[in-house]
């Protein structure tokens, strides 16, 4: 049916709660839980086609979201930027000797690893 | 009438786009171009109260998607983490004597500084 993959996780992540909380339920389940139309069904008690039709309601108003204002993108820009960086300070580490400052560097780069969005 | 600090200009930033042209374009005006309510009216040709009025409603609307989404804090989250990195950046070239290493990781802090949304 859809395509489930890691951007409507983060579609959801991002403007899931703009979305009324049985309708987040409901795409949370079958994209972050990797349940089935059919599982959601019978947990929600509503007919399959039902679940299949919010869903892709839901995952219209997320892009639709996305598409307004590009929240995700902009945050995906400075996850990339970090990731160049990181790429410079291990250049910077290969090119000495101390094992002390190596060793700081080294922290530093998991420090920037750590920032997620 | 209102203050008009930064976090109003960041909320038209990340959810301006939500806002209707008029409503966007008053608000801007207010917040980012300094203008004051009546060069609003008189240049939109709208009262005065009207200004006024749809001004309030995109600033309850803005804080509204920021209470629901939290986009502006965990931003903001970021470049508090980034700001502490340039700090122990710091630390470690302030650690050191190669003019060049610290010419590098000089460069590291600016291409850290530069991230913005």
């Amino acid at each position: 049916m859809f395509e489930k993959d890691m951007k409507i996780s983060l579609l959801i992540d991002f403007y899931g709660d703009v979305l009324s909380d049985k309708r987040k339920e409901m795409i949370s389940l079958y994209y972050n839980e990797d349940y089935s139309l059919s599982e959601i069904s019978e947990n929600m008690g509503i007919s399959r086609q039902g679940v299949r039709e919010s869903i892709k309601k839901s995952e219209a108003l997320l892009n639709e979201f996305e598409e307004k204002l590009g929240l995700l993108k902009r945050f995906d820009e400075i996850i990339k930027d970090i990731d160049l960086i990181k790429i410079s300070i291990q250049q910077i580490s290969d090119s000495i000797d101390d094992e002390n400052i190596k060793s700081k560097l080294s922290e530093t780069i998991k420090k920037l690893s750590s920032i997620s969005i």
